[in-house]
């Protein structure tokens, strides 16, 4: 699959190394159980836009501002993933020269999964941060229309036995792909998920889905509708990942990313991430850091169940067992996906093995 | 009000400097409309442990382990608002010189609220950004035990005509002191706050503390019960803070703060907090990222109300409002608590003006 989506990526004019690390990345967020960010999104996301010039194929990246600590990157408005993870590595050699790094990038696309760049600072002794700003689709408190992204942040620590900690979340309560799942399966979501045309909560997620084409309701952030439940807090850390992905590096932000032509073509997406790396034993013994870290994980998931649970999971446990489990049985991929990339494949001359 | 507990913080025996830092952050939480943390708890969580020995009122602080962008504080077991104060000021000189800088500091105690610390970073041209560990409240997801603390995070960035953002959230939907507002008036609280000691919600907020004596059910992490509405993601995002916390640190986490002798008695603390600053124009100019979050901030706010609301806020808005009007009029503090102060007076030869 990883070879299918380079070979992809190569036909549409992406550079060699560019396109290993896209596909690396394609794959793993299938390996993670995370489809929604998988080789699903090969053609729509990546492909369509690369052919159509709002993807730069061989982008001009640069390197804007730069202190000791910290960065500035120009995506040359390029594919996500192969400038994000430079920004990880710039930020992970900071962290190694003078104890913590960050980069900012603008004019970047899609990325895929958070979670990746914040895991490639494990195995360099480091915690690693990833934020990024996405298309419109969370309503502020007390709201009626999107104007932030889901806004992802992932936060990746080592353990020593344990596996890391690996928080990748979006902000939202939920991604916008489980109302098309939802959708498709007829169901009724949650009230408290998503809000109708008057901000009001709805369990219609075809409603949901039809109305985001003008841009009225939208997905509730976490914490849900209004106050009572935190919903303000949700809001809060969306703000907070959209001001890190795009104060810091001047990309676009709130409702103005991914902006179309009158005609709805898709322009240039202006997207914006913020990569961090703190050195463990900047601070103290790495050593230390883990078997620190490895106690608090037991006693996060030997601790007593509620009534009616079996297990207690830690942030990374689920996606670590998925990717074991896919890399031995391999990844399902429906139908419906498997045709598209079939499909692709035959466009492109290249064959899915 | 700052000179009152300034007075009683040096009558018992805290030097001149920390107790005016100390006095500062109580009365700080008054303005910004947060009594849980003001001046109501003088006396329990600091004059009654100064005077116990639990918290060093002349504590022996150093700096551990220091690089060009971090640096690791041994609190001494003193007040945490004074070594937190100097904490963000090392992380603010650190990003003067390097970009981005950042302190962790072990062996201290509750500092007030996080939100002040972050904001130092303010007037320096800076983002700040602060976490603490906190006692014991919060249960992970699908567990029966509190083993979190409510765990805030703060993050406070600069805008130009535009109050600053300020985000300062627990990591838990609600902080203890609402479940005891709830428990005097005999109200009910929404099911979703908390769990009783099988692990499930419950609406009785005298049944959750009268629980948390021997630590069982306690606090829902933002997003509420299991996995259907994002629980797991503030749970891991009350994680993330203890490690931060923690581990950089080497102060004590999850279920071991706050620990005590047999008989109840309390022994020192060990909490750790975690301090961050990033300058901005060692990004892009200060003036541009101040111009681009006025416009994302009027976004958000003008952006249209759902049906029967008034208003949006940004994170950060309400309590400069708050503090606006308290300056004013003054901090309105409820008659026990007044009654506590003049006793608290009393006892120590201060006069509540």
């Amino acid at each position: 699959m990883r070879r299918f989506c380079f070979r992809i990526f190569r036909q549409v004019g992406v550079p060699e190394q560019d396109a290993a690390i896209a596909a690396d990345v394609l794959v793993a967020a299938d390996l993670r159980g995370i489809p929604s960010h998988g080789v699903a999104r090969l053609r729509g996301l990546y492909v369509s836009r690369l052919q159509s010039g709002v993807i730069a194929a061989c982008p001009q990246t640069r390197i804007v501002s730069e202190t000791p600590a910290t960065a500035l990157l120009d995506g040359g408005a390029g594919l996500g993933h192969p400038i994000a993870c430079r920004a990880m590595q710039l930020a992970i050699a900071k962290a190694q020269d003078v104890g913590a790094g960050f980069v900012a990038v603008r004019n970047s696309n899609h990325f895929g999964i958070a979670g990746y760049y914040a895991m490639m600072a494990l195995e360099h002794g480091c915690v690693g941060m990833c934020m990024t700003n996405t298309n419109r689709w969370t309503v502020p408190t007390f709201g009626r229309n999107p104007i932030l992204g889901t806004n992802p942040l992932a936060v990746a620590a080592p353990a020593g036995k344990e596996r890391p900690f690996v928080l990748d979340m979006a902000t939202a309560i939920v991604p916008i792909g489980k109302l098309e799942v939802y959708d498709r399966l007829n169901k009724q979501i949650p009230l408290g998920w998503a809000t109708d045309e008057q901000g009001l909560p709805t369990d219609d997620p075809g409603l949901v889905l039809r109305n985001a084409q003008h841009s009225s309701g939208g997905l509730l952030p976490l914490g849900g509708a209004g106050e009572e439940s935190g919903g303000h807090k949700g809001y809060g850390l969306a703000a907070w990942v959209d001001i890190f992905s795009a104060m810091f590096s001047g990309a676009m932000y709130a409702d103005m990313l991914y902006p179309r032509e009158a005609d709805g073509t898709p322009r240039e997406s202006l997207v914006g991430h913020f990569f961090g790396a703190w050195r463990v034993n900047a601070f103290r013994p790495l050593a230390d850091f883990q078997a620190g870290m490895d106690d608090l994980l037991q006693r996060l998931r030997n601790s007593p169940t509620a009534a009616g649970q079996e297990r207690i999971y830690v942030a990374g446990e689920k996606e670590y067992e998925e990717t074991e489990h896919r890399l031995l049985h391999g990844i399902p991929v429906p139908p419906v996906v498997m045709q598209d990339l079939i499909a692709l494949g035959e466009e492109h001359g290249v064959r899915l093995e």
